[in-house]
């Protein structure tokens, strides 16, 4: 595979999505063919385990299972989407990956799944294969969830499954993605999002640079 | 827990969903307490992913999300329908459980799932929870197939995914069925499913009293 996967990380209302698409336009800008996706639900048959999973009572699944649906997701987004492009050199950013489901399930709520039972369901759906580099939007989780609320006043009300959780959550949550960043050095970093866009997205594509040489 | 859990397997057309019910009945009969479930699709949830599963074209899910999805959906029927019935004294009777995952997905596609995968995956979702009886129609494709396309002329059209495979297919998965019996000869008892259904339900039935002790 010739192209570069890179994963963006974080808590609800870090930025993600805004920075997903500047970073594009920043890559379109030097020429490289740039493909978005996100999980869950970058393809069809996501779109509706995303459905399932964002929606409708928070205890509907439990971990096992909710970790189940996010791999099978994951699983269709790399064979659809990731692998296909990277093979046409194209590079693909994608709105989180499985560092996502290692903060909420592991440590987001308190090791409901044992970190062995992540790491299997990982080799089995990508092998070896991880992101050349993954960049994780760190937020204070007050700030953040008042953005998030912020922005659901003008989302579908039925998406906010994941934002009623309590507060003790996303700060486990942070502490998860930081820890994950602390264990791997060499793919992931850290970037302060408790700032305005375009000063977050000035440290995102100096990251980018040093770290893949655009 | 302490009711019992008995699992029917077997390829299309081998009488599963009749002999389910007539064991059901002869239970009752001596007075146990019964409830049936199947296998994709025993609950809310497990019947979207049912519908994802049994419908639309054969390939829209690669071997891993296919095996992901119903390993998500076994976890549901264990965790809503299996284990709370057995923990109240009542015996379960599954039309299909991980051994069809397993005859499918290893043997009838050729080992396009390799063994490991589906072991994991069963420890992740059921850790060392097994039936007490596993039951296996063995019937001959060709007359198994035959049987299955009479019942599809009455059925909706769209659950044909399945049904629609080559024979060889078919025979696979029965030879899996038979491999799956020889290694767990404790487990699983083979019954000769080329016969009447009152024939088969005898045998049925002199299985589970010998197996079980009703």
């Amino acid at each position: 595979m010739f192209g570069k996967f890179i994963t963006l990380e974080g808590g609800d209302g870090c930025g993600k999505s805004t920075q997903l698409k500047l970073l594009a336009e920043y890559l379109q800008s030097k020429n490289i063919d740039v493909v978005l996706t996100k999980e869950p639900g970058s393809t069809d048959e996501g779109k509706i385990l995303r459905e399932l999973l964002v929606t409708g009572d928070k205890d509907k699944f439990d971990a096992i299972s909710e970790c189940l649906l996010y791999y099978a997701d994951r699983r269709c987004n790399l064979k659809k989407v990731v692998w296909p492009a990277l093979k046409e050199n194209k590079w693909v950013i994608s709105d989180r990956y499985a560092d996502s489901t290692e903060a909420y399930q592991y440590y987001g709520y308190n090791k409901r799944v044992d970190f062995q039972t992540l790491k299997s369901l990982y080799k089995i759906v990508a092998g070896d294969f991880k992101p050349d580099l993954t960049i994780i939007l760190d937020i204070d989780p007050e700030i953040g969830m008042r953005r998030s609320f912020a922005k659901s006043q003008s989302m579908e009300v039925k998406e906010l499954r994941f934002e009623s959780r309590q507060m003790e959550f996303h700060h486990n949550l942070r502490q998860g993605f930081l820890e994950i960043a602390k264990r791997e050095p060499d793919r992931c970093v850290v970037i302060n999002a408790n700032t305005d866009i375009e000063t977050l997205h000035k440290h995102i594509i100096e990251t980018v640079n040093e770290r893949l040489g655009v």
